[in-house]
């Protein structure tokens, strides 16, 4: 007999090829698209996503996940079912109306912000914001009445299930409180030592290689992914497939050095996800959190650990050779410096979380109807002053209009950065522990057992368990920020 | 009120946006897929394929279709209805079933192929062909009984509408009859003359820019397309981002030079494909044999023209400076070298007919059921003797196996591509007598009046005409094949 389930399993299956060409179509789009392709290919990507919505939340579906219940299901079935179901609901609620509306309104928002920014236009911007705005909260309001969560919860769990502003503000509370003075400190040491900016240029071929080299110290399968370039650096593609991008910039290399170790990161985790799962949702990722977790560990925990920018230093050498800054020593300090600045992309490790505070505390008050659009610069400026010592005024552009994220509505992303920062300390600490020769390993550039404890602990159980769950799993108890402070102050004071 | 025709538009345009994705996922697997994405990315593009075959064939479809043809239309729309039908019947004419088999099958022998070929394996790939034969004959025969047509024919004109088997028989029977005669001529008068093969190695980066410089010249419009490399050069994409692909050998550069302005004169047709009408099957290109036209006027007429290598001479010799063989007049000469051989995409444009007319005649004698797959090594090695004077006996390989359409069921299309060398040949008569300066300007690098006439004749028509009043509109008859005659006596003798 054919039960639901199974029929269930043909339908995820079923979109799963469908965002496997959405995914190579909108990787294409970033990387090799010429420009005049741009209007067609929307519209093509436009109509795979209503048919995926339609197919998703058809009526049938819901039945089966009703029937499904009753079933006779395995563990990882159940595992399976309880994400599709989350699917489910987070497409079905929405009228199609809304959907479109927000979608509609957020390219609008997105596309004159690519100018409005340069001109440093508020005014401009906050007029199609506001709409962004009064529709997600639309959204808000509709997915907060299903869960009977709060308006924001509601959006931040579609992108870290299980996640509340309740819990967010015990942790980022607790930051607050530590971290301003922690980055006062760390600058005021960093002062005293002196740290060289080497001159470029840095050939951009010779970037390439040192990321492809990079790459394969850190184990990205080339026979199931690549390296290109786009505009703003991002791991796209499918776990058969994963692409990731860097950007390059002669004057430098460690950013686009830096991006790939990061991204690197997610492509690990996405080339590790279960294979025997793929196509259904239980072997996704777990969230976005624990993506950017991998990412983090990748980058911060281990890319710009002392041992392992020892063992990659060979490697920077052979590609730009001895100039004034590019010796081993210098090049540790350059990529453990610390500087607050305006913008969150470039903030290093200590700074990056106050960026991230100050974004959800302002959208959370968004979202829940406390402040109004145009609240946002002087909240933003105040708060860029008490967390960052940073005056902002006026400066919108390098303000509260430099981020695309609440530009297409995408409120309840940004705590999943610090989230995953703070994942990646508790997960590379518990590592550390669990490999007694691990940092001997690194510094010999021998990081199989680290890959071997991910794999066994995080990649291989890909939706398999509630986030709460599978750091428990993995470190013996659920999120703890201790280790993310641990972790900073070793490396920085 | 919406009529059946404005139904039938929204569909083919969501046909179209479902064919954007999957020719751009086409061409990403031949050009930039690692090799481990294979097989998900086989998946979601035959998940996509029977999607589209669902709404083509969908019962609703059929009766719009019919209501339509009720409606009132204009001359336009009247042309979209017509090719509407076309693809409508094409696809619903087929039980799924024998779709899918024939897939399969094909797909089984084309795998095996590849490794059969290679050891010269007859016995074995016959084995498959014979399975892929007779589905084939069994599509041939459905089709047959729709239109009344031979299997062959119906076959024929899914690739060339309107051609038939009856009228290739006079086309390819003439020339039969003066081909042998003047390829001998020509072999002979070349042994006199003394041409020399330039000494590699050619860098193939340099390649590249020859390429790009050349496109440029013939007006490829770079903001909707790119050049990239893959295994067999094609042009893939859509018109508003046209992929097109080239190979490199560093030992010789003009076969990627030449490849280059083949697949040129194909994305130049799709670049300007009426842009009003695009999504719509009155925007498609006519045929293949037209878009073969395109293709070889661009490399045979125009590209092996002495006034046209002479003006693109000075960008090969700025990418590979001088060398013996590398001077003016060999370099024309490497152009228009006559030989015959053993290889049909190597071949030379007079030993081509014949390798074309090989092929039709048996494979119309399969299909009509008149001999079976173990008469072919026979029957070829028999017909390469007399129509090329060559001994194949034994060399499957380099014989029968040698290309790619047979395996999976592509019979009926081998004719297109001589059908395209005489349409071009006419084709480019014509825009000769249009225009008066057209050799000169073709020699100071000014192809503007061609491009224009070529736009004015074909492009800008897509499939509105068939291809007889096409070519009757341009040229003032229908297809003409003295016109290639007069080509290749004018140039070769």
């Amino acid at each position: 007999m054919t039960t639901a389930y199974s029929h269930l399993c043909a339908t995820f299956t079923r979109l799963s090829h469908y965002n496997h060409l959405s995914a190579i179509a909108g990787w294409d789009m970033a990387t090799m698209m010429p420009s005049a392709g741009s209007q067609a290919r929307s519209e093509a990507l436009a109509e795979l996503s209503v048919l995926s919505h339609q197919v998703l939340t058809a009526k049938q579906v819901g039945e089966w996940l009703k029937q499904a219940g009753n079933e006779a299901l395995n563990d990882v079935e159940l595992a399976n079912l309880r994400e599709m179901r989350r699917q489910y609901q987070q497409s079905a609620l929405l009228p199609e109306s809304l959907v479109q509306e927000k979608s509609l309104a957020g390219a609008r928002c997105e596309h004159a912000w690519r100018v409005q920014r340069r001109a440093n236009d508020w005014e401009g911007f906050s007029e199609n914001l506001r709409e962004v705005v009064r529709l997600s909260r639309q959204e808000a309001s509709l997915r907060a009445d299903a869960t009977g969560s709060s308006r924001y919860d509601a959006l931040l769990d579609m992108y870290e299930p299980g996640m509340t502003s309740k819990k967010l503000d015990v942790l980022f509370g607790d930051l607050k409180t530590w971290l301003p003075e922690l980055l006062q400190k760390v600058v005021e040491k960093q002062k005293a030592e002196s740290c060289i900016i080497p001159a470029g240029p840095f050939d951009i071929e010779k970037q390439r290689q040192l990321g492809l080299k990079v790459m394969e110290r850190l184990g990205f399968n080339f026979d199931a992914g690549r390296l290109d370039v786009s505009s703003h650096p991002f791991c796209g593609g499918v776990p058969q497939d994963v692409r990731i991008t860097t950007r390059y910039n002669e004057d430098e290399f460690l950013s686009s050095m830096m991006g790939v170790i990061h991204e690197t990161g997610h492509a690990r985790y996405e080339q590790n996800l279960p294979k025997k799962w793929l196509g259904q949702p239980v072997s996704n990722a777990r969230s976005m959190g624990i993506h950017e977790s991998q990412s983090l560990l990748f980058e911060m925990q281990l890319g710009c650990s002392e041992p392992f920018l020892r063992s990659i230093y060979p490697l920077v050498n052979a590609q730009f050779g001895e100039r004034k800054g590019l010796d081993e020593s210098n090049f540790i300090k350059l990529n453990q410096r610390v500087q607050p600045g305006l913008i969150r992309v470039d903030a290093d490790e200590i700074s990056y979380p106050a960026h991230v505070i100050l974004r959800y505390e302002i959208e959370k008050a968004l979202i829940e109807g406390e402040i109004e659009v145009e609240d946002i610069p002087a909240l933003w400026s105040h708060k860029m002053q008490e967390y960052l010592g940073i005056d902002t005024v006026g400066d919108y552009r390098n303000g509260c209009m430099q981020d695309i994220h609440w530009t297409d509505g995408g409120f309840g992303y940004f705590p999943t950065y610090t989230l995953g920062a703070m994942y990646a300390a508790q997960l590379f600490q518990c590592a550390n522990h669990a490999i007694p020769t691990l940092q001997d390993d690194i510094a010999r550039g021998d990081l199989t057992a680290l890959f071997q404890w991910l794999q066994q602990n995080i990649w291989q159980h890909g939706s398999r368990f509630s986030t709460d769950q599978l750091i428990n799993n993995a470190t013996g108890e659920t999120l703890n920020p201790a280790y993310f402070r641990q972790h900073l102050e070793n490396r920085y004071l």
